[in-house]
């Protein structure tokens, strides 16, 4: 049996999802039936979305569960009216916040993933063009990147370069290890002159192969030997040069993020 | 003067930064300093986290105020001996939910953005590849798209595609409206098909000079006349064709993609 949850917001909704995938992550026995309902703005779409919940709880004869990012007390008694259990986001935040600065809270519609702030925004998109033109190793300017992921071909490389640069400005090339520096086992000339801003990526040899069989199947590229190969080189190659690390295997992306962050003492915020 | 926010967790500090960065934005009189810890998951983290709060607290004069999610009660009492603000940001929500579950939560180190779902990790990492490989309009295949953004240069769509990808595991390709296409005011042939999968995405014509003279200064291309030109031409064109269609001048690419999911009925949530 699954339990609905709906993360409803006068926004994207990404604040209530967030908190809310926490929390329920942390009630492991329970299966969740997930639903965003952003954008939720005006008494009409409070109505509709009452509705949609009421009919939920009718069909699963399961109360649904509400995280909820609403300001409008209006509209939160509305959807209220569902019969849902309603966790309010920012409602136990507010009064000691409140006392704290000695201000009222604006009562604002959610804005903090809607306002746009050009310095920082120019920042993302000037930081995802750079991660688009310095993802295959070759025509590239390493100087201006304030980090660089390293490692064989599908360990993560690229997802990760794009995450840090559309969340956090961050400017982040990547090097694809070749077949010539795996047999070397040397860093390529020119990467050495940004050794302390390298980082390696690895990842376990039979995933590996799994990403690969997917992009290029039956391919020798592919072959359970051949990332073995790669990646016991690509190890060897990197510890020697002293350089910091992470398998990629069973981290996230955001994770992966958050650690290259910390190793770096980059302490950028993400809004 | 500024008062001192520190995000603190026992994982990446994602959920932290979400929903205080929420918060804060309600007190939009006050001026915040933002840090974020990730990764204070022993004592010894702890005490140095609660070093540099203090720290932080004689050197301002005011108290900082610290959004929690460590899952530990030693740890977050560890921290509190800062004298700072703690926010704990699940405990008013763990108690609701035990009683509506009838049952205890695991207490476990938050993981919603450390677990691995490997099918909706290889989606995220499927969609990121699919997004890269369509994002010049030229070698596409569009029947595989789960929707097509359609703009003249530099109006947004690669980063929201790229955005959408990775977040959402969402296959978005992308078509940039040619001066041929404008002149002629037709959707190329081979978008025609997929119609009804079009989104549109435009911006003001200063914004777009202003993008466009960052990434090639003195050019024809970023002259205003020019931008007015095909903006104009592209919003006849959209609209002629019945393409919905967004302006993007003030808006984050978290709400331009919650926006494009919202008008597809897309419901796709994040983890």
């Amino acid at each position: 049996m699954q339990r609905s949850v709906f993360f409803i917001s006068d926004s994207t909704g990404i604040t209530a999802e967030t908190i809310g995938n926490s929390i329920l992550a942390q009630f492991e026995g329970v299966q969740f039936e997930k639903h965003r309902l952003p954008f939720i703005d005006d008494p009409q779409k409070a109505e509709a979305a009452a509705t949609r919940i009421k009919t939920r709880y009718a069909q699963s004869g399961e109360r649904p569960i509400v995280v909820n990012t609403m300001a409008d007390r209006t509209l939160c008694d509305i959807v209220a009216t569902s019969g849902a259990l309603m966790l309010d986001v920012f409602a136990p935040f507010i009064g000691p916040l409140e006392d704290e600065l000695a201000t009222r809270h604006s009562g604002a519609v959610n804005r903090s993933h809607g306002l746009v702030d050009f310095e920082k925004y120019e920042a993302r998109i000037n930081a995802t063009n750079y991660a688009l033109s310095h993802d295959d190793g070759i025509d590239v300017d390493y100087a201006k990147a304030d980090l660089i992921l390293v490692g064989v071909s599908r360990s993560g490389k690229t997802p990760t370069c794009l995450y840090m640069a559309l969340h956090y400005g961050v400017s982040a090339a990547n090097y694809p290890l070749t077949d010539e520096d795996l047999e070397k086992l040397e860093l390529p000339a020119r990467l050495r002159p940004y050794k302390n801003r390298l980082f390696g990526l690895t990842i376990e040899p039979a995933r590996l192969a799994q990403i690969r069989e997917q992009r290029r199947p039956g391919s020798r590229y592919a072959t359970l030997k051949q990332c073995q190969w790669e990646l016991e080189q690509a190890d060897r190659l990197l510890r020697q040069a002293g350089i910091p690390c992470l398998n990629t295997t069973h981290v996230s992306i955001e994770e992966i993020a958050s650690k290259i962050f910390d190793q770096f003492g980059i302490e950028r915020t993400m809004f």
